[in-house]
């Protein structure tokens, strides 16, 4: 059965506001330290109370957005400022970096050799001056944006060797995450410079866009070439549809129309490519030649790379008006409901296998937290009802 | 059917000699630039050309063994020295590390925070040493032994940050890595220091094992206990049978008849808790108290677990001349032969889902070389010759 615009809609409310939300309020929040338990079972039971510092700060941000977009009485914003407290009090390491993780009560555990740990410590701070007026987060925001890009220029001050074999090319990653924050940074600081680097990673990001081949790679050589190893030839076909959303709120926010057709291309060859036709889903990692993947969870289907599709499929059907991207959401949706969707306790599994049973009956884990199920479910609904409200 | 111990010889040695062996010597070598392509496709074609150097040494030693111990006049000493030679020519840092992988010409990618590069190091050139009587080899392979064991003390000189969250306690891989160094170096070098680390080494590695719980943890604390986290509840099952074959050689050896039943319980407990009683195969991790495990592969079938525990069940029946050990090699060489081994072309595969069913169709990767297979099915082999000649 098709389910219509406005069935849809209520069905991503329900979702969203009587299960998602509930679920992580209920046992995502410790209350004693502050900050919030992640590796959850699939009752909310904590299996582990260290803290991931990325998802500490997407859930900062999930509910700072929900109060500053949904609802300003439902407690959201006490709910973000308590996980901001924590990681503003124990997350940096004297360098100014972020760490990885922390225990429960705030020791650092591990800090990683990469941005990312900074990146949604950034979103945390800017989604909470948006939500509080505070310019002390927006300074801190800022302070550490610049200080994310200068660590992504000079990769040596992470404490990665760079040796003379070591690849040196991009990481779809990286230009993707930078225009992530620049989305949100730029709504309240009319910096300049967030331009130029846009244009940069506009541009290295469309690097990884293979029109000849009909497909998004992961990592590309220095000058955008095409480097055939394993790490050259990898696809991750939920991540280039998290970028064609990405650069569908570019285009839109920027008034950049050239990017339109490149983003719908990408949701249409990794729709392509990246459904499973035996078993349905998306697979997590391919080789876009075939070769055997390096990684050993290639085939399994994950909750984020449908959570990705999800919202992708939806807004080039809004974006484009062409009925295949509203059938490709479809497909999706009914997938992820009937698989990720767990029948007896709230929240969406985590992990599936090819064949799309549970491979872990986790709610939460170092990875998963209160972040993709809800901002892919809200922007959904956010946009059905823009649409509901045109027509 | 059962197989006789005779059949049984016969069917490890056609394994070995006609389809493993030949499998590396024909795909394996890299003529031009000398060490070993280990990323092999179904049918031996390399898709990456990187050199791993866990499993560039272990092929060293592979090879080197087969020469010191099958035969002198199959070309094996050729095969492991120009394996010697590319690792000692580019595989170790300026400051004595070994590189974790190298291009194919031997440009240095990446080095770990890690001293298992180093370790398969050791392992290479003491067996060298053995095949060629060189001083020199014995002396680098004491050197970095040495090397090996500071660095494992203070792993701040790893570069790993030792932060007051880290946790502090051992890994089970530590003590054996240890341990099986100094199973081959003390052959050759009677340094008596090997037995006061052989004596700690020991006493660090049953501390990961729990008669109270029956079974075997990868991590304990500082004190050997136990630590209420996914880390402290992991379990590895063919790692643990790993250790036990490993006690096993170490009470042959040096006469240390008390860890014989410490030995046989660990390959109890690891057949009972780790095979998979719906669809067979050892897991590859699993949380000791029913956890969701972090890992997302734990529920795949390996091919290394199953190679250990090949050889750790017979060895234990061989000892303990109890029948029960005999039918456990049974399960585990019946499971192994119908799932790992490829019908279409030389090999076995490396991964498998929960099922049984391949996932890649590799034959090697950065982890998958000429090292599990050919030494489980050589020391059930010589196991098995031995046995034949007693009778």
């Amino acid at each position: 059965m098709r389910i219509t615009g406005t069935s849809l809609l209520g069905t991503y409310r329900t979702e969203l506001f009587d299960n998602v939300i509930p679920f992580w309020e209920r046992h995502g929040i410790d209350r004693e330290y502050g900050g919030y338990f992640t590796c959850l079972d699939r009752y909310g039971v904590p299996f582990s109370t260290d803290k991931y510092m990325w998802l500490q700060g997407r859930a900062v941000w999930m509910f700072a957005r929900l109060h500053n977009e949904v609802a300003r009485d439902r407690g959201w914003l006490d709910l973000a400022q308590q996980g901001l407290d924590f990681i503003r009090r124990f997350g940096r390491a004297p360098d100014g970096r972020a760490y990885f993780s922390l225990t429960r009560e705030g020791l650092p555990i591990h800090i990683q050799r990469k941005i990312y740990g900074e990146v949604f410590f950034v979103m945390a701070l800017t989604e909470m001056a948006r939500a509080t007026g505070s310019a002390q987060y927006l300074d801190e925001a800022r302070e550490l944006f610049w200080l994310v890009y200068d660590l992504w220029q000079e990769p040596a001050r992470l404490g990665r060797p760079v040796l003379p074999g070591t690849f040196r090319g991009t990481a779809l990653a990286d230009p993707m995450v930078f225009l992530c924050m620049i989305e949100e940074l730029s709504r309240l600081d009319a910096d300049r410079r967030y331009e130029a680097v846009t244009d940069r990673m506009v541009d290295l990001s469309l690097r990884h866009v293979r029109p000849d081949r009909r497909l998004v790679l992961e990592n590309v050589g220095l000058a955008g070439e095409f480097v055939d190893t394993p790490q050259g030839r990898l696809m991750n076909p939920g991540h280039a549809l998290e970028m064609a959303w990405f650069l569908l709120h570019l285009a839109r926010r920027a008034g950049r129309d050239d990017l339109v057709p490149r983003a719908l291309e990408i949701v249409d060859w990794s729709m392509e490519l990246g459904w499973d036709r035996e078993f349905g889903g998306l697979y997590y990692f391919l080789d876009c030649n075939g070769q055997p993947p390096m990684q050993l969870e290639w085939n399994m289907k994950l909750w984020w790379p449908m959570c990705e599709a999800l919202y992708a499929t939806l807004l080039a059907w809004d974006v484009s008006g062409e009925s295949r991207y509203l059938q490709m959401h479809e497909t999706v949706r009914d997938w992820a409901f009937r698989h990720l969707r767990d029948p007896e306790a709230p929240e969406w599994f985590g992990y599936l296998d090819r064949r799309g049973e549970p491979t872990h009956l986790l709610k939460g884990g170092a990875w998963k937290g209160f972040f993709h199920m809800p901002r892919a479910l809200l922007y959904c609904v956010q946009l059905l009802e823009r649409r509901a409200t045109r027509e």
